[in-house]
């Protein structure tokens, strides 16, 4: 070997788990005599993909990290005052070094076991906490993707709610004002216009408000930082019988009243400015809070507080019901995830500063502001506003003067229209920032006369409007200020949680492989972190150079023409994708077809998806063997053959495998006139082997965060950019920013061009260093690995669907359901005991109840792999001893499971079996226990009694 | 309060544990008003400083990272190809992260308390088991300062064993060879002057070496980067029956022959290319090795494997009665600490790369050399040698235009001498760079034909001296290949140990504050941690404007005239110091003048340093009461008046009390024309409030990891600068690289000019942030939480040696002595029970056997000093009970401690008290269990059976 090839390609032997020794045992193990024979025999050769991927060639982690570092520096790091929803802000180093930074939060993935999740959930808590606290509102849930799709999402559940018949809409309107973020406005419009809503903009003073109207978004302080009283408006919307929804601010919520207070049905906005790097539009957390009224109808995650087995207080995920997962077709959104390290960082940004240390930095700013505007009006200048709080826009003869004279200095502004200037400023703004901001507008020797007092009255925050009411009193917010305290309370709270830097994570569909330092390192630089997403293209030339390189391997890798890097999450890739398919038919005069078929077996979010783009939905049958029924899909496109949108299928299907069939149900589907949607969730098994391009799909998402090693980040952030054929690409999403002044929909669907843009560093890195070899040999030992677990499972589990060879893809489905019979266990005392094992449980009853669906990833070695299966087959023989009468039905290890510390080292032990089985039932636990911080948590009881925030401080206190 | 100013400020809060209601109620406790009445009653009045120190105001922790931003840009990135023990490399992003940046890591204390420190012990274990086999000799330390100490240590150790009777030198002489590097040669020199050691320099082909020599120094591969073969210089030493202590390389060794089997005695060298970032000189860890025959010699710590209380296998320092606070004035080296962090990161290189890794780069760096070597000899250009590995010399005819040139490309070689070219190639070293090396020696367009295939021949390593013996086969260094693997081997480790990111450390003596993530950032930066030490100044300004302004803070907080940043680490610190005064003695002819008094309860560095410097130690008294003895001290001054060098003190003295006698001392031992010493290692008391030039001191050291924020590390690294009066300022320390040529010796005491240059930067953040307010107050917090733990202590404990006003300074003794009478109880048992209550002890029998030393510092706030409080008196109440015969005076968890999850969780329990008393003897420990991983460790039986290295595997896999 050459050494400098060795070195080029390091990172793939550092990505993948087993070395070339494993490989041979594995295999042989498995009955395979090559990685040829096994991707042969497992993935058919109708579409197995001829050629080498044509990416650039593998580079070690210091040249990518030097290369992404030239990069980084075509973006340029100016002065940013545009605001809009993204301002500079402060990441206390604590968090940004013990979060942000730390595996062991964002490596976590989405907290379905709670009992080893208590950390995060905890932390959501607080998040959910401040977010209730502020606004005013006493529900709230655990974070959506952003400010834009959170109004969307506003919107839809007022409609839904106010409309309860599809075929009977009484209510069709939906007021927005002028003066809301134009990106929302966007994305109000694109979520709007399939369900037939009919959107109407106006100046909230003026507006006439009815009974044809269900709801209203007004912005709250407005986009050109108009502090306004919006009561009145409130008022007469409620008496149409109608509900409004407020964008605003969190920052701003510490010195004004609350939503909540001033009758807002729900309010929402962006948590980005606690703490929260810009990134070129996110990852960042938005949030949205309600009244108890839509508890049923709240969308996204909610953590709540119930007890465990023992009584204890225990967090989880609650009023899963809800969810699109369950609801399928019936949901009224598809949203699966939250962006959870992100809103963990903003709760650690409240709880670090605390509400004294918040309402500094709110007053600092607000101060600043009112010297800036009182300068600017002692000066000659015209304010739009006399009401602001941390933005002005200011009237100018010429923005365009403005603007050159600006940016020269290395300052943005926002720039309204051809005589409005908006300023926003923010807690990195300083008051030399003022002068420099001065010295734009004035020729002289500008003079800002400050004053900053703490105790400073505000002036143009209304006497009306300012707050009064307490927040984030508990004991919480208060406790930890000093940097030892916040660095103890984080790693407490880390350490309740199982994540990658302990053991494996088998999600089957999730992908919980390696997320590499050096795939993440670069996100901390400041020419990345410190973009705003508005700044001028020839500011951002950097992002634009990693996102067109990205968006054209992205295309290789699926043999699509064309791709959009703007959906924030799978589901969101989901929605742009099938819109796509919907503009097409338009554009066709076909608006009439409005029929999908999903198979059975496909994710909960496909329908709920669909449904959203006013899609109907008809399943079409599985096989026994879990292949899609291609007779019943013969029948159900001919039934619909006129109405026929398209298929939305996974590929290899949710039951792990790759079907022989699929070009036929493609082709099936293009001969009926519709469209082939792929769900990316299982691409990891298709890259360099096949493509969503081969087996004849004309539109997928790919889920950033599973393939192409984003991390989970303890249930988000993730990215769903999609991939089209030529013919779909006309039906991308656009973007505000990029319409030049247009005032059409450009059909967004993220509130930022490029969505979360600064996380697609990773999975950029991630493909510079594995390069074209590289991303294949992850497909292949993802495959690999998923066979051995199966070779070594298969004698004492039932494997369900593998292919005709006789293999699983990178994913296989163990079957739990005889011992619920033979010895009365379920599939969720199996997950439970995993956890005394020291594992993570895989995905649990998906797609079929009563199993589960392991997935080990290519970055597992065989060694943990055969830990894995150890725990397996020692749970296995737990239950044959129960099967067998050796072991009580009600009193084993199952049932009981997971045992606590306080349960194995309590005084009393009054079980049929030692505590040594019951906390390590396996030697190598000894070496490595990780221990639940509760015991089997209680759902029913928290849904029954529904507590989304953390207790006051004399509860909590006694607790 | 003006807004600006409490931003400016926030971070002293972030920095100090308790908030104002804190302090009010702490106050309280101890029954004082005000914090001024308490710093009143404390401090004596007459040393008292009567002025806020001139330092820059605080700035914030955000103002500060932007400033120190613009700082580094003046340090130039150039590609270093200067060598001389300094290279560059690719520290593994996975070691970046989850070490060098983590907490987890840095902020460890020494492993005093084995039993919550198996997983740094098990890395330093590592780091020795790489350092034996590559060097191939049995015995090693976990790492030393740098490598012209190690080589210092080495001459005093072959020295001390072949001169037994200082009265009678009989083998005065130390031969160093040539070819050594510059900067060690100086370090010997420094080092051999005071013991009366001949340093001679020469050939080592023609030495004439007889019996009057103890023993050589010789470099392999050398300075200039030849590989000789010394076998026949070493039989030649050994003839005359003196040691040869080979300086060497470890990356070098993975293809050369060992120094072991070449028979050197010592061999020694850094292994700072093993992924540890150059830093302007470091910290680096430095390695030792050397024959079995010294085990009692050996400087340093040594990791050692024994067993615990349970039988099982546990590792601790080995054979610590070397060391030099148990020898005292009879040590032969005073060196307290290693630099374990990056040991640590070394090792962990060593463990991610494995035996084929390391022998893969070596290869890549010899295969670049020698095809630029055989590129330039092609070109015309002769060699210096033709055996070399990754350095060569190229003979030029003017050296100038060369460096001219090379400096205009961003270029910097090694200088030699004007007609000499040193090039020194590393593990990142491209292809590319060899043809813009070649461009600078030729004009016309460059080829080099490189031949970098993993079988090729080296053909500059002769046969001789090729590699033939293995290296790294145990388990650990071929097992953790894949980041994955690396990840979670890294997190295991560190969840084995108690850092302050668990809970707090009150080391008395040893200051375990706040390592605060801000100022830590910077180190990561490539202008401050790729620079070269030897890199031309007008590239360094960066380093020069730090180093220059921390200074002068340094000299205006000890009321003193000039610093020197280069000794690195305390005890070099004293060392350095009594050198000062040492050469002023000299420079006026008193160099008879060698009697140094030390108070009886001196750290056991102080007679060990001073022993280094050729003085004779005086011990002084000390009263009931803990003071020094003044009579006795006048009558020691006295009757040594006539060679008095001096005194060394500590103030507050290790006792925890401010003498008020402190000026008394200082006068009498000036009258009697003695200088004073005085040891930083309570400066922490002093910052803001006193000064050692107030006192009356000459000179000081500071530990930069104890009153500056330099965290621990794990045990390493540390820096101890030096601030003298005027009139020892020309003593200081020089160094070779400052000296432009002259070949004589600069007094160096570090290889590097400013020692460890890159942790100088916390310090300067924390000056910085804090600000001449925020010192003082850290200061006066550090008095105040230790008399608040000793009020609520005192009335269950006896607490020794209060100052006149009833209160303590920073720290203070608790009596653990009655105990042993009452209840049959040792302080070391209160040590391990404290583990069980989460908490890592205080310092043990220092300065008084059977007590504790407590010294909570300003960064722990009023809660966790409760729980400590609650813990000691928790374990008092435990004592009580066996005094009144309630407990078993062997059966009780004092004498049991500390319980493992083994003990706790084992299915039989045979004690008289209850496993939760066992593990959780107070509600608070239930939230945040901390578990040793092994039980009480047997010293004895690992010292009788010394193991210093990993097990081969196969034992290690019967374990």
């Amino acid at each position: 070997m050459n050494l400098f090839s060795v070195q080029s390609a390091e990172f793939t032997g550092r990505h993948i788990g087993p070395n070339e020794n494993d490989t041979k045992e594995m295999l042989n193990t498995i009955g395979i005599g090559s990685m040829e024979e096994l991707i042969g025999r497992t993935v058919p050769a109708a579409i197995r993909m001829d050629h080498q991927l044509n990416l650039p060639a593998s580079i070690s982690e210091a040249a990518y990290l030097a290369m992404v570092k030239e990069i980084s520096l075509k973006n340029k790091v100016y002065k940013n005052y545009i605001g809009q929803g993204y301002y500079d802000t402060h990441t206390p180093s604590v968090i940004l070094r013990n979060i942000f930074e730390s595996p062991g939060w964002y490596t976590q993935y989405t907290p379905y076991q709670a009992e080893i999740a208590q950390g995060r959930l905890e932390s959501l808590l607080n998040y959910q906490t401040m977010v209730c606290d502020l606004t005013g509102l006493p529900l709230t849930n655990a974070s959506l993707l952003d400010e834009a799709t959170a109004a969307a999402e506003a919107m839809a559940m007022f409609f839904h709610t106010l409309n309860k018949d599809d075929n009977n809409i009484t209510r069709p309107k939906f007021f927005v004002d002028h003066d809301v973020f134009a990106q929302t406005k966007d994305v109000v419009v694109t979520r709007a216009t399939p369900l037939g809503i009919e959107v109407v903009f106006g100046d909230y003073r003026i507006a006439d408000i009815d009974v044809t109207y269900f709801g209203a978004l007004i912005q709250y302080p407005d986009a050109k930082g108009s502090v306004e009283d919006h009561r009145g408006f409130i008022n007469a919307m409620h008496e149409a019988g109608g509900y409004v929804a407020m964008a605003t601010d969190l920052l701003a919520l510490t010195l004004l009243t609350s939503p909540g207070e001033l009758g807002a049905d729900v309010a929402l906005g962006t948590a980005q400015r606690f703490g929260v790097p810009m990134g070129f539009g996110g990852p960042h957390a938005a949030f949205f809070a309600t009244k108890d009224d839509f508890k049923r109808q709240i969308p996204g995650r909610i953590i709540g507080i119930s007890i465990d087995a023992q009584g204890n207080r225990a967090l989880r995920m609650a009023l899963q019901t809800r969810e699109q997962h369950i609801k399928r077709e019936k949901a009224t959104s598809n949203i699966c995830t939250a962006q959870a390290l992100l809103a963990n960082m903003a709760a650690m940004y409240a709880v670090y500063h605390g509400p004294d240390g918040l309402t500094r930095i709110a007053k600092r700013v607000a101060a600043l502001t009112q010297a800036l505007g009182d300068s600017l009006v002692e000066a000659g200048f015209k304010l739009h506003s006399k009401n602001f709080f941390d933005t002005i826009t200011v009237m100018v003869n010429d923005a365009d003067v403005i603007r050159t004279k600006a940016e020269a200095h290395g300052i943005n502004f926002r720039y309204h229209a051809a005589n409005q200037v908006g300023i926003s400023l923010d807690e990195t703004t300083t008051a030399e920032d003022l002068m420099a901001i001065m010295s734009i507008f004035i020729d002289i020797d500008a003079t800002v006369s400050l004053s900053l007092d703490e105790e400073m009255i505000l002036e143009h925050i209304p006497t009306s409007l300012t707050r009064t009411s307490e927040f984030l009193t508990q004991h919480v917010f208060n406790a930890h200020h000093s940097e030892t305290q916040m660095m103890r309370y984080i790693k407490m709270l880390e350490n309740k949680d199982l994540s990658l830097n302990t053991s494996m994570i088998s999600l089957g569909s999730c992908t919980m492989k390696l997320n590499a330092a050096s795939e993440m390192m670069p996100l901390s630089q400041a020419n990345w972190s410190k973009m705003h997403p508005f700044q001028p293209k020839d500011q951002t030339l950097g992002y634009e150079q990693m996102a067109n390189e990205l968006s054209a391997y992205l295309c290789e890798i699926t043999a699509f023409d064309a791709c959009s890097l703007q959906p924030n999450s799978g589901a969101q890739g989901e929605y742009a994708g099938l819109l796509t398919i919907r503009g097409y038919h338009e554009s066709r005069g076909d608006s009439h077809r409005d029929v999908i078929l999903i198979p059975i077996s496909a994710h909960g979010t496909n329908p709920a998806s669909a449904v959203m783009v006013g899609y109907k939905v008809v399943v079409v049958k599985a096989l026994e063997n879990g292949y899609i029924d291609v007779e019943d899909l013969k029948l159900k496109a001919a039934q619909h053959a006129a109405n026929l949108a398209g298929i939305m299928i996974t590929y290899p299907s949710t039951y792990g495998v790759y079907e022989e069939t699929v070009k036929d149900i493609t082709a099936i589907v293009h001969s009926y006139g519709g469209q082939v949607y792929m769900d990316g969730a299982n691409m990891n098994a298709q890259v360099g082997l096949t493509a969503p391009g081969l087996i004849g799909a004309d539109v997928c998402h790919l889920n950033l965060h599973k393939t192409f090693a984003i991390p989970h980040g303890g249930g988000g952030p993730g990215m769903g950019p999609i991939c089209v054929r030529k013919h779909l690409a006309p039906f991308l999403p656009g973007h505000a920013e990029w319409a030049e002044g247009s005032d059409k929909p450009q059909h967004a669907v993220s509130a930022a061009p490029y969505g979360s843009a600064s996380i697609l560093l990773i999975s950029y890195a991630y493909i510079r260093m594995l390069g074209p070899v590289g991303v294949r040999k992850a497909t292949e030992y993802a495959i690999l690995n998923a066979n051995y677990m199966r070779a070594r499972l298969q004698h004492d589990f039932d494997i369900l669907y593998t292919g005709s060879g006789g293999t699983c893809a990178h994913e296989f489905i163990v079957d739990l359901r005889p011992f619920k019979k033979s010895a009365e266990i379920e599939a969720s005392d199996v997950a439970k005991r995993l956890i005394d094992y020291g594992f993570h449980a895989p995905t649990m009853s998906f797609p079929v109840a009563g199993t589960i669906m392991i997935e080990p990833t290519e970055s597992e070695d065989k060694a943990e792999l055969d830990r894995f299966c150890d725990a397996l087959l020692g749970i296995r023989a737990e239950i044959r001893a129960i099967e067998e009468g050796k072991m009580d039905r009600a009193d084993n290890p199952l049932k009981n499971a997971p045992h606590t510390q306080a349960v194995v080292t309590a005084d009393e032990w009054n079980h049929s079996y030692g505590r040594q089985q019951a906390a390590y039932p396996l030697p190598y636990v000894k070496n490595n226990k990780f221990w639940p911080s509760v015991a089997r948590v209680n759902d029913t009881y928290g849904d029954r009694n529904l507590v989304c925030t953390c207790e006051p401080t004399e509860s909590y206190m006694e607790a």
